[in-house]
Parts: C-alpha cells; structure tokens; sequence
C-alpha cells in the first residue's frame, strides 16, 4: 500500500495553505511547445515576468516532432502566397476554417486568426523563422527540401472547394528536410531565452494553486522529487499539449483513437486538461481527434481509390490524408485497400514509412478481389462503376476532382493493404478546455475563471474535428492564440 | 443589463457562506425518475430520512416517457426467460454487456448488474411492477399488447450471436399498450411516498453546496422564485437525466446528435453532470449517444436492405434498429432508403410515425436507381449482389442471418425514403458522470468525492456506445444503479 498522493492535478491545492513561496513571478507558463513559447515571449515583452515550466529537459514539446509547417493566408496572401500567385481572401480562409472546425467550429476564434493570420506571418519572421519564397505544387505531406508553401489540407477538394476558394496556406520553415518543427522551436527558445524568461526544466506541474473563489494564483511543482510552490502574481497560463499519451484518458473520452498504434505525442498526458478543469474549465469535444497514415506522396496515388473490407469507395481520395483517414477508421472492420493500375502505382519513402505493404495483384480487378477473398463481384464492381464515370472525367458518388480522375484499367492492378493494425497511423487529440480567444479559459456557464489561460493542443482551438483538420492547423492555432494568452495574461490584474 | 446569477450549478456554493438551511435531510436525491425513485426508496427503507426534489410539476422524468422496459436475464433466466424455453447464463449477459459497452465498458458494473439482474427482476416485482408470463417471438420495438419478454436488442445479430449465447432479455410492464414506462413510474411513486420520502416538486437545483475540500453538503435550491437552502446530512445523490435537450452541450460534446431533430427527454439538461461536475466529478464518454429511426415492425421489414446516398449497403439489416441508426448516421449525407421487395414491404404504424416515405418504385432495380437519380449500376449492383447471396442463405458482406436473407426479386420493388432530417430519429445521450458501482461519483483519478453519489443518464453507465445500445438497458441502469446508490448513501458517515 502506498500513502495517497497529497496534491493532484484533479484537485487545487488549497491557497491558504500553500506552505511557502519557492518562486514567484507574474505570469507562470506550463509547457514549452509551441503554444508556451508564444505565451511566454509576448508576455514578458508585456513586461511581465514570466516564469516557463517544463516536464522534460529541454524545450520544443510535441511543436517540435512537427513539420513546422503553420496554416496562414488571407488578407490578400502571404507575400509567398502571393509570389507564388495566389489571391487569398480573408474570408475564404475564415470560411475554410469554420468548415475545418465542424459542427462545433468557434466562429470567434476562426474570425480573430483569419484577420490575424497575416501579422502572424510577419511575427514569425520577425522571430528568426525563415521562409524561401517557394511553392511546390505537387501533392506532399511535407517538404523533403526547404521550400516553403504547399497545400496542406483538402482546400482544392469537394466540399470545401465548393465553398471557399483554394489557395494554399501551409508554409513550412526554410529548413532541408522534413522535422522543421524543431527547427522553429529552436528559433522561439532562443527568443524565449533572449526576452528573459526564467525556465525550469524537469519542472512538473502537480496541481494549481486556488483560493476559495476557485481563481489560480499559481502552481505546486515537483522538481527533483521535492514539492515547489510557485506563485503567479497575475496568471498561470495551461499550454502542456493534448491527452493522446494518456491511453486511459483516450479510452475514456475518444476511444476510436485507440485503434492507432501510434499516438503523436511527448507529454501529452491530458495533465493541462485536468489541471483546468480542476477549478472548473470546462473539457469540450473530448470525443475528437486526428489519426493519419501518410498514402502520398507520390501524388499519383492520389488517382487511385480506397475501398473498404467490403470492397466499397468511402471518400473522394483527392481529400487530404487525415480527412481520408478518418472516413478509414470509421469504415468498421479493418481491412482497407489502396487500389491502383501500372500506370498510377509509384512508391516513396512514405509507403515504407507507413508499412503499406502489397496485399493482392492480379491481371484483371476480378483476379484480385478473389485473391482478397472479396465476395463475387464486390470489389470489381466497385471498379467498373469508377472506371466508367472516370474516363469521363467525373466522379458522381464522391466528387473527386476531374483532375486525379483516371479508369484504373491498366494491368498489372494491386491492392495496398492499409490495415489500421498493422499500418502507421499517428494520431493525436482535439478536445480541450473551452477558452476565449484571448486565451481565458471559461467553465460550462462560459464564465472566465479568473487567474487561468490555456493554449494549443490543452484547449479546443481552431482543429477541432478529425473530418476537417489540415497540416498547420495545430502550430497555427498553439503560436498564435498562445500569443494572445501571452499579452493578456501580462495585463492582467487581480 | 442583468445581474450576473449568484448561483450556477456550474460552480458550488461554498458551505461557511450558507445563510440558513430551509431543509434538511441525510440523503437529497435530485431528480425522479427511475434512478431518483429507486435511489429514494432504497434509502428511506435503509433508514435514511430522504429528500427527494424535482424540477417538473411531477414524478417521471424520461422514464415515464419510455416504454417500462427493463433488461434483464442471468442466473439461468427470469421465470419469464425459462417459461419461454431460454435459460441465460450469467455469463452470457456478461459478455452481451461488454460487447454492448464498446471499448470503453465498465466492467465492475457489467459484472455487478450480470450478477444481480435476477435479483433486480424480483425487487421490481415486490415494488408492484406486473409482468404477464408471455414471450413475444416476432420482432417489435414494443408489445401493443400487455406481453412481456421480447428480443429488445442485437443478441441474435452478428457480431453479437457470435460471442454470447442469444436469449431475448426485454421486460416489458403488464401493460397494455405502448407508454409502460409511465406505469412503472407511478407504481415506484406510491413506493416512495409509502417509504416516508419527502418530495418537492416544482425545484430546481441550482447549485451543489460544498466546502473546502469539495465534499458536498447539500443543494442551492429555487423554489417559487426563491432559493432555498437544503442540506445532506450523509449525501447528494444526482439523478437528473443526460444533456440532449441542452442543445448547446450537444454541441460542444456529441455534435452528431443535433441531427435528430427528437431529443428525447423532459428537463435532460446536463445539470446532473453540471453539478458533479462543479465539485470535481469527471465526466466521460461525453461525445457517444443513441440515435434512432423505429424502422420496423412489421418484421418482415427486416428481409430488407439499407443503402446509403452512393447506393451502397452497410450493415446487417437484422441488428437493433439502434444499431443500424448508428450506422446511418455515420454515412456522410443525408440520403438513406430502406429497400423492398413485393413480398417484404409491409407498412405498419411505426412507419407513419418515423415518417418513413416512399421515395421511389420501379419494375426493375435499374429503374429505382434511376429514379432516385443514382449513377448507373450503383445500386442495381449492390441489389443484384446481395440477391445472388441470399439465394444461397449467406451474406457474406456483413453477416445477416440466415433467417432473414431473400433475394429482392419480386417486383414491384420501392425504396423508402429514411433521411434523417426528414424522418424522426430520437436521440439521448450516453455520456456523463463517471461513477463507481457504489454511485459514488468520482473524479479523473477515480477517487471518490465526499458526500456525492449519481445514478442513470447522469452517469456514464452500463449503455454508452451507441452501437451497442439494446432497449431495456437505460431503464435496467438507471433503476439497479440508482438502487446502490440509495443504499451506499443511506450508509455513509462524514
């Protein structure tokens, strides 16, 4: 039997009997991702005095086992937009991101970062993030140079295409190769440190610190097996990532995201959430969440189809991978084909990444769904309709875009086993705690509970529906609503 | 400008600021349903002086909307069970209870519920609640008559059949007609006004009172326009229903249930979960809820098959039609018809009551498609071939049974129009308050909050997935449940 522990992330430590001060500063950040850098930069520009936690040994977070890539445009588009010769308008990007956020998409904050997004843009820059003045046109997940600009969601895909006009906003860091994410967080740490911010590493938050009023007035840390006490004079701000490594807390609120066998995540263990919700911030949208196998590039995979277990289309394949994705692990059962002919079939690195592995070949479509033991006429049936519809040039059940539309009727014709238990398929949340788009986290009446900010993958930002989210979406939100955490909570007075 | 509300259920009252206690009791119970009223009488017989208070003018809550039925089985059968020739094991139900769960099953209470579900039976008989000694063999959703048992799930459906012996396991009243679910209510009313349960009707909980250390000591109350303050000398017990008619926590937690247009509820507006959750209650599961479209009887309706908007079939027909709403639900557009042949269509009162339409007839299969304005041979194909299977007794895509496989192949054929923004599809939640099977509530690390216990859709109980909803269960939960509850809390000691 062990002794219960004394402080909880479920529970507030009880102010009046806080023992001592270890440390004290006005504005306390828990998390050194993305989210937590902004916060901490613009906050102690602000002039307040920020004191940064981290549970790890270092900075970057989840942030930096990303791209890097940040989901930006409107206003006109980006000058990179531009030079590459797209017009984005805001409201294309502010209609696109409503349509990303689903049925529960937060209008407030899709208006704020559509009107914001390019001044994002030139803060990053202003940080030391470089971008190359580059577009690459071709369908990819992310650079394997050091451009710059790509299409990074299902923009040019029924049916957000019918509803806001196309234009690429993923704009990846000028760094050689994927991984730019820690690329970017080494540019925030160096602008974190510069701005005189005190870190602590191997700083684990174990419970907030409330008065009777349930308003946060700092934190209980455990550093070197010893309990610290920390007072924020003005705010804590929640930014410790999302709960995908807390396999308990996925079970219990998003189970489907059990069925990927790899979580994307550091920390991530839901503590942000809890520590929230501890004095009353409300837990949204928990059910949701992302899940992806990387299928393209190469882009001429794209002219192939998805079919289920049952030999059955689901989606229209010019969609971005993780919308995809999520219409796969919806399918029931586990079987999933990536059909494609001689002529559309071409490996990359991502295949073998991916573990998407030859399931059957054949000369005709009936010669292979025999060999997947399909039904008499399932599959190829499925084929045949597609193929008629293709060659000319549409796609009446799914809508995909005339120009991936292609019969696959040139053999050799193999079928991709895409098995969501054997494949790669990362994933990772998108509930959180309601917030205000100044980063004030709000309990279920939407009252603000005083002393208390979150941001990034801890709050329900703009990725919030696995059927929406594109490649950015998660950075942008985490940079720049963690800025507006920053500079709000540096102003705030008890 | 209004004064904001002094009090929310949202955030406690705190125990040191009571002005007064206008009641007192041991145990408050919030809410009469099935779970209040089972709680109620358990611990007023236990020696418990109760107070048992509700928001409407009257006893019933949901339950009383419900048909009275209640599932039941274990021990080798009901007297009912075995009089029909079933014996169920105790660890049939067991596994029907986990399979019914889905991934995140709660199996301390499967177990206890599978081990007491006999017992449970007999205190429902001793309460006064009638059941005629009848079996009713043909697929309904509830008897027109006073008959009792009836096949109120998917146990004889794959994959259900495959992994617990089937037995039917739906008790419904002595009562004749739809709408038991009212005469079980009024039966386990007299029961709680004989047992010495004080009532007030007409109040409506506004706040949990706690102290320090969130242990609840009783309930903010408004009463004709004013508040009252009752205080629970032992515990709070929270049976107040689930969130579907607070349309704005469906949105936030289960967007995909504003589809239905029927939430099926009386007050049902997540303040059970609210005021659990204002003192530290952890809510789980939130995003999981049951949807439905009584498509059947007559059931020969089952013979028939369903497509989605792409023609396309997906599921087994002769699942609970639950499961088979889940299903629909998860199509992607709106577009659903049931398909019929000559000798399978039959139209019942149910059908008129969904508002399930003809959308289109033809002579051939090929003529219904085109009618219904489906790309050619996409329909036509998925008709043509399930036929072919079902003239040798198998469906090999998803598993229907035997019993209920023919090929549609006498004309005239029809598709019955079942868009789910036409028709009437019922929904209410299944996510809520995570509990022990004690009733105590219990917060994100499973520790037991002092003073506080739930029962029924407030908490997250035996039904929680629904694909695996079965009629009975909520009832079955919410009465056995609220039953410990009553119990547990009668007992407690501060």
């Amino acid at each position: 039997m062990t002794e219960p522990l004394r402080y909880s992330q479920s529970r507030p430590a009880v102010l009046s009997q806080v023992p001592r001060w270890d440390h004290e500063a006005d504005v306390i950040v828990v998390g050194f991702g993305a989210a937590g850098a902004s916060t901490a930069i613009e906050a102690a520009r602000a002039g307040a005095r920020v004191l940064l936690v981290e549970s790890a040994a270092g900075s970057g977070g989840t942030s930096a086992l990303s791209g890097g890539e940040i989901y930006m445009g409107g206003g006109g588009g980006t000058p990179i937009q531009r030079s590459a010769g797209f017009e984005d308008a805001t409201e294309d990007l502010y209609r696109y991101l409503l349509m990303v956020g689903g049925p529960n998409a937060d209008e407030a904050k899709a208006r704020l970062y559509a009107d914001g997004s390019l001044g994002h843009f030139e803060w990053l820059r202003a940080q030391g993030v470089e971008y190359k003045n580059s577009f690459i046109a071709e369908r990819c997940i992310e650079p394997s140079t050091d451009d710059c600009l790509i299409w990074s969601g299902s923009e040019e895909a029924w049916p957000f295409s019918a509803q806001a006009k196309p234009a690429p906003r993923g704009h990846c860091p000028k760094f050689l190769g994927m991984g730019g994410g820690r690329y970017v967080m080494d540019v925030l740490t160096r602008r974190v440190s510069e701005a005189g911010v005190q870190v602590l590493y191997n700083a684990r938050a174990q419970a907030l610190i409330a008065d009777g009023a349930r308003e946060a007035h700092g934190l209980v840390l455990r550093i070197d097996g010893q309990e610290r006490f920390a007072r924020a004079r003005r705010a804590v701000v929640l930014c410790a990532g999302g709960f995908v490594m807390n396999r308990e807390m996925v079970k219990q609120h998003a189970p489907f995201l059990l069925r990927s066998r790899f979580p994307l995540g550091t920390v991530d263990d839901g503590s942000g959430m809890l520590l929230g919700a501890s004095v009353g911030g409300a837990m949204i949208n928990m059910g949701e969440g992302f899940a992806t196998i990387p299928w393209y590039p190469p882009g001429s995979m794209v002219k192939g189809i998805f079919v289920n277990g049952r030999g059955q289309r689901f989606i229209n394949e010019d969609c971005y991978h993780g919308r995809v994705s999520h219409y796969i692990m919806r399918q029931g059962g586990d079987r999933i084909w990536l059909l494609q002919d001689h002529a559309t079939y071409a490996v990359g690195e991502m295949q073998t990444l991916a573990k998407m592995e030859i399931g059957a070949a054949g000369e005709t479509w009936e010669e292979v769904e025999r060999e997947l033991q399909l039904p008499t006429d399932s599959l190829a049936a499925t084929v045949r309709l597609y193929n008629h519809y293709a060659a000319e040039g549409t796609d009446p059940l799914f809508h995909k875009s005339r120009k991936w539309l292609k019969p696959l009727n040139e053999p050799p014709f193999i079928a991709i086993d895409c098995r969501i238990d054997h494949c790669f398929y990362a994933s990772f949340t998108l509930g959180g705690l309601d917030s205000l788009p100044t980063g004030e986290v709000v309990d279920s009446d939407r009252k603000v509970i005083g002393g208390l900010f979150a941001a990034g993958r801890t709050t329900c930002g703009l990725p919030r529906w696995g059927e929406g989210y594109s490649s950015g979406l998660s950075l942008a939100d985490a940079s720049f609503f963690g800025r507006q955490a920053g500079m709000r909570a540096a102003a705030t007075a008890r």
